[in-house]
């Protein structure tokens, strides 16, 4: 049974090291979050493992790893500059800023339907009452008025504004000149460094058609209300996916990137029922976009929310970062680029003549990830004894910590030297991370470890050192399960090859 | 032989695809670099062999991910806001601007001198001078136009200013209001992460003194003269690690950690032999350092520069961020915090008081250990036949492709079936990156692989597949070893367990 609430996980990943708020001992930031010393481990196990499935074990794909600090011009002809904005309004009384349709949203039902009504549009469909209001702002601060919106700040009725665009790029000014030109972007995405290095990639690896250009890295997004936890934040991980195809096989490549995408989360524990394919309208895909799946997970407190987006987005990206646009027939609407050197072109496979290829993007978020991964591990049980633990039962492979090699008693020296040694022979074996653990009584290790999701804790006795009662017990250590509870009374010499086995 | 040049370098890099320059086809972004397919990989490795080394195999260590980020406050606590700038002067006929040491260090010597003399310093002390012109900036203004001191990009004496400190650290705006306080600070080093994080780990994991945090992550520094390819960057990826002890072991773990980094330099083949160790002078330390250990490393074209600090902080860095600071008995000289909402101790492992401990900091950087490791690598050979190779004798654990699986013949469906099944089964192994490569001939194939540092290449021909002379070949591959030549008929069968021992 997975986790019930967010609130349940939220205080798990706190008192647990997995998540902390950014700059938290000045008050925070919001919507930033550092990851404690085992959210650091799960993360980078939720990479490693999509790099292994992604670029590792298949042929037809390179990794890379772009700035995230990048040229104006690239996100100027990506579309970024001109669109990448929420809708946001301001109360007058309040000076208190809000994205339009999370004011609608936090609303109670009763004004909600006011709201609606006032703009001749039903609450069904909510992305319809929104654009409606970006389209005639005038009406739209009248209906949030007269609807009665409510200033969560205040608490009152606020005095609306019109709603304007909010550009969500973080801007920086670059050298030490302060001129008009001298400002850059931190990249709102990580998928615009592979199609500006798409030429570099062909160039440097001779790849033909198709392949593809896997990265994962950090993303910054200026949300105007970042809200419910790591969900929506400002500064986020990415792990994207440019699949790089002839035109007339985008179709046949954009299903098997949806299967193949399901596959990979269903084997990091977020089995395929809890998933819903959202193959987003017509009417809503932006104009570039021949199709799109959106993975929607059902996260608990928050409901269905998009996990992942699976997108064919034809020829735009590398037909909007191509000069000599005119000459390359390319098909999806680009705005004009004279800014650009390069020709982003590649032999079509049956022609050999250049072509601007089509672009199957599958682009998930580390962060939401490592929310489902664990919100699908949390389990609440009832034990024998009538107990309650918590326990999160991550595959082996995210697992944080792997093994908990446990010193019986901390004080005594020769079962901590043991303890030690027995973790070191087990770092070796490159499982990942085995921790020597002797922060306190073996009890409270043990729910530590099923709270933090430790798939075996081996614990050194005084029987394993000769000094209990039970001679046959020399050089032995009890390994326990975090799943069976089972304990079993295992050789020392017969660890490795016991908890590898298990392990894999 | 390592490399020579940085020449060298540069150009491997660009056309292996181990580093493009940044939003290359907008005509590149100074100080900013993007990894390529290889250099993905191998800077992987590196921080996957830091992170093995320093967090897994120790029992004192935790690990960290913070945010980029970071609330103003951090930065100005700590110090950064006031103090982390360097002097630039500007040319008021070109209007570029620059910064002051290194327009000083790129004149011909004859003009240094005549600055020198003109400030009344010797150049001998470089740094004396810089400090000398940094605080008598009139005279400095006039010492650099009376010396004849050019600017680069007219090649005609300046009409320099007075030095003026910038600030080097990126700011941006968060959120959607624009009052005054709504900005932050892109973190200049990721040091500051792990001091506001303190609490928060020792409260999570129960960690005692002595102990340490650890981090990778990338820093920003708007450097007014980003130079020497990956050397001097704008945008950097950083390893650090604080190890906090108790005040009066800090000199005997501050010797510890020189060892332990030297140690690791080594075994990713940066020899002991061409590091020199630094003891930075007093009277060139910060104030608030006790003392610091810089480690230089002889790069080609370059020569000794730093590759990573090594730092006793004293109390400095949680006594500048916590509250409280009058009941804590600080030692360093701190400024007041009235805006820290935590009290940053732990009891101290004698007295069980809660003490502020003193920080060990092994700082290195990730891109400079890079061109390190790329450089000790670099060879160039003189073969039996007399032509000549590029080889790159990486370390197996940071070769970016461990071993690449050749198909002979690229049209032939049962050699490359067999190429393709040899190299899911030998990356089953969790080995690294295995390849496939068909992207040539065989010559070019191990050339191509020579250059990348490829540690072994497997080739498959018509003798594996029963279509050769040799029928005892059938089910066999041909293994190339990148530093030997040596090439060696091996069993299919045995081929993980002959890979596997050679790249453990």
């Amino acid at each position: 049974m997975p986790a019930q609430t967010m609130e349940e996980l939220v205080s798990l990943c706190k008192r647990r090291g997995f998540i902390f708020q950014g700059s938290e001992i000045y008050g925070g930031l919001q919507g930033f979050y550092d990851y404690g010393p085992l959210g650091v481990e799960l993360k980078n196990n939720i990479k490693q493992a999509w790099w292994r499935t992604n670029v590792y074990e298949r042929d037809d794909m390179e990794g890379l790893d772009a700035s995230i600090i990048m040229h104006r011009m690239v996100l100027r002809h990506s579309g970024h500059e001109a669109t990448f904005s929420d809708p946001m309004v301001d109360n007058r009384k309040t000076k208190k800023r809000y994205r339009l349709d999370h004011l609608v949203k936090d609303q109670k039902p009763a004004v909600q339907q006011a709201v609606a009504e006032a703009m001749g549009e039903s609450l069904e469909n909510f992305a319809a009452l929104v654009a409606a209001m970006v389209k005639n702002p005038a009406r739209a601060s009248e209906a949030l008025i007269a609807g009665g919106v409510r200033d969560a700040f205040s608490g009152e009725v606020g005095d609306w504004t019109e709603p304007k665009p909010f550009n969500m790029m973080f801007k920086t000014t670059i050298g030490p000149t302060a001129d008009e030109d001298s400002y850059g972007y931190l990249r709102p995405e990580t998928a615009q460094g592979i199609f500006t290095n798409f030429k570099n990639v062909v160039d440097s690896t001779s790849r033909r058609l198709p392949f593809g250009i896997a990265q994962i890295g950090k993303a910054f997004r200026n949300e105007i209300t970042p809200r419910n936890f790591i969900f929506r934040v400002r500064e986020l991980e990415q792990m994207e996916i440019e699949f790089f195809c002839a035109p007339g096989t985008d179709e046949d490549w954009h299903e098997h990137w949806l299967q193949a995408r399901l596959a990979w989360w269903a084997a990091q524990g977020v089995p395929r029922e809890k998933i819903q394919i959202l193959d987003v309208p017509k009417e809503d895909l932006a104009h570039y976009s021949k199709r799109t799946y959106d993975l929607m997970y059902d996260y608990p407190t928050l409901g269905y929310e998009e996990i992942e987006g699976i997108a064919n987005r034809s020829d735009y990206d590398l037909g909007s970062h191509t000069k000599a646009q005119g000459e390359l027939g390319i098909q999806a609407r680009v705005e004009e680029n004279l800014d650009s050197v390069a020709k982003l072109t590649i032999p079509h496979p049956d022609t050999n003549k250049p072509v601007v290829p089509f672009v199957i993007e599958p682009s998930a978020g580390v962060d939401r990830a490592m929310l489902a991964v664990l919100s699908e591990a949390y389990t609440k049980e009832t034990l024998e004894n009538g107990s309650e633990r918590i326990v999160l039962k991550l595959k082996p492979h995210l697992a944080p910590i792997k093994v908990a090699v446990i010193p019986l008693a901390r004080n005594r020296e020769e079962i901590v030297s043991v303890a030690k040694s027995v973790k070191a022979d087990l770092q070796k074996l490159g499982l990942g991370r085995i921790l020597f653990e002797d922060s306190g009584n073996i009890g409270k290790a043990y729910r530590r470890h099923d709270e933090v999701g430790t798939p075996f804790c081996v614990t050194v006795d005084f029987d394993t050192v000769g000094k209990g009662e039970d001679e046959a017990l020399v050089d032995t250590v009890t390994v326990r399960d975090r799943d069976t509870l089972a304990q079993e009374r295992v050789k020392i010499s017969d660890l490795a090859a016991y908890l590898t086995s298990r392990l894999k």
